[in-house]
């Protein structure tokens, strides 16, 4: 099927664009009343694992926004699960593995995993939210990096000092390159199977490779999101790769293979365009807690992220990190608003 | 009193030194079995307002570690505390203010402090510490910097997505600027009546400045550090400015009037003394969590920093975060000794 307003896919292809596109980083989420009316109904990985309800609010921000993609309502967390880990998600305590995995043994435990079995209702939900868009705007499927899911599978929970997962990789390295060995493997097919399934691009997330070093961040975190891209089973489905807190290794970060590199609000968007815009486009950065001003200040943060990219394709608009859950959902409609009115002086017309 | 071994000052000024002096921060903390036990006789907030009790830990780590210079041990919230919010520790769960700073009337109610009265304990602790340390090594003085302090008082506890600070800076940012104005005049005549009472050195932390988007850390963190350091009263005791997090806007850093910046374990020293080595020592900054490995690879990794300096003075080695409290002494033991060791050949001779 044809899709209708593909202005960000040709963003992330660096195709000239009208205007610049916009989605946001959890924006099929609790911020919006739609949303938590769903939630009342079933817990979230009930709905996870409802195609229905997950195509349902998947698409809401679409309608209700007017974001220019929209991004599979799922979790990261969903992989480990298939690999045999007991999940639990608390609200506010966020999610839980009871028996993380600290040694040999608890790898062990780990199965390789077949998505169209393990992960089918993530499948389903793709194909149902896509049938369901009818081709309005793409869709972005998406998964954890490898270090990301291992932080969480060896920490078992939220952690403030990351311990447990620095214990693993300085304390048992060869253990550690076993398991993001198999992550990775599980990433990979897991994402082709989305491709697959009717996804138009994909997102990995390193919400904790800013944790480590430089030289660490290389050797735990980007060789093995390096991996997965190289193996992705793809046509022309753009892939990005949001690395939270990473502001280093930006050259390196370049070359994994994406074409998309996402960026954290600390970020510079001029610098790093500078840096390695040729080679990819970026996708940010505006500082989530904007979203808590009013419209004004909201225009002016929002025109700051459009003029430090400038003039030219390969910008996609988005936060810094995902919407947070007190943002009133009008400050996100007006956000939209603003970039759509706002970026067409970035693209000339001819 | 003539200080017998003055590496570290002489390191903070860039001037020659037989090899690079560490401390570390929080080592004056609970990784410490005899730090454990005076905290068993005295809550946290007892400790720092016992001169006795707080001279005892400040010195512990001089003894028990090696390091080259004490730090003395209190809280930088003691200056809200003065200010008239009431603050509770928590184990665990971390300092709480009950009543944040929201509202313009909620700032109304703190007071100028006077700290050879409102914080006379901290300044006996250290005139005590300092006599206890019979010139041994030199003692370092702190306080947090004025958007760290504010963040506090206006969270209340400890806060994942700094949603409150936030609304504050958009929403009433002539409030924020007039909060960050009072605290930076409390923190100025604080340090300076710290340095009256004895400490050799002032460390200013902004634990919390990496939060902001670069411009933001300029506006309401990095002005009021610089602001500070204007205002101090001082002979040659040096400041370092720790800005956890702050990747960016290192120039405009450097030229805050410090002395030393001290980096995370996510930069790389290499590249930030390049950029402003000439101008400034560097402090840092390896990883916290290598002290969980064994003595080989904090060996390795402690090597790694200090080849990352390389040859010449300049460098306080320290970790680039507080030491963890898990961490087993003899690892702490054992990196002063390796830095011992290993940074000679940094150093020339003649």
């Amino acid at each position: 099927m044809k899709i209708k307003n593909d202005l960000f896919l040709r963003a992330c292809k660096k195709e000239k664009v009208e205007r610049t596109p916009i989605w946001i980083m959890r924006q099929a989420g609790r911020y919006l009343p739609q949303y938590r009316a769903v939630r009342e109904k079933a817990d979230f990985l009930t709905m996870c694992k409802t195609p229905e309800l997950a195509a349902e609010v998947s698409i809401q921000p679409v309608d209700l926004i007017g974001v220019d993609a929209a991004i599979i309502f799922s979790d990261i967390l969903v992989i480990p699960e298939a690999m045999g880990m007991h999940l639990e998600m608390h609200e506010g305590k966020g999610p839980i593995f009871h028996h993380p995995i600290r040694s040999e043994d608890d790898a062990k435990m780990l199965k390789d995993i077949d998505p169209t079995k393990d992960l089918k209702y993530v499948l389903d939900a793709v194909a149902l939210t896509k049938k369901e868009l009818k081709g309005r705007v793409p869709l972005i499927g998406f998964a954890g990096s490898p270090f990301t899911l291992l932080t969480y599978m060896v920490e078992g929970r939220g952690s403030k000092n990351f311990s447990e997962i620095k214990k693993l990789l300085y304390g048992n390295p060869k253990l550690a390159h076993s398991l993001l060995n198999k992550i990775a493997k599980a990433v990979a097919i897991y994402l082709s199977a989305k491709i697959e399934a009717g996804a138009n691009a994909v997102q990995i997330f390193d919400t904790w490779g800013g944790i480590l070093t430089p030289d660490d961040f290389r050797e735990f975190s980007l060789n093995y999101i390096s991996k997965i891209i190289s193996e992705l089973k793809r046509k022309d489905e753009p892939v990005i790769v949001f690395a939270k807190g990473v502001h280093y290794k930006l050259k390196k970060l370049s070359k994994c293979g994406a074409d998309v590199i996402g960026l954290d609000w600390t970020m510079d968007l001029k610098s790093v365009r500078e840096k390695i815009g040729k080679r990819v486009a970026l996708q940010g950065n505006l500082d989530p807690t904007v979203l808590y001003a009013d419209e004004s200040k909201i225009r002016e943060e929002a025109k700051k992220v459009l003029a430090s990219y400038g003039k030219g394709s390969g910008h996609i608009f988005n936060l810094g990190h995902g919407i947070l859950p007190d943002v009133n959902p009008e400050n996100a409609k007006a956000l939209v608003r603003i970039v759509k009115e706002e970026s067409m002086i970035f693209h000339s017309k001819n």
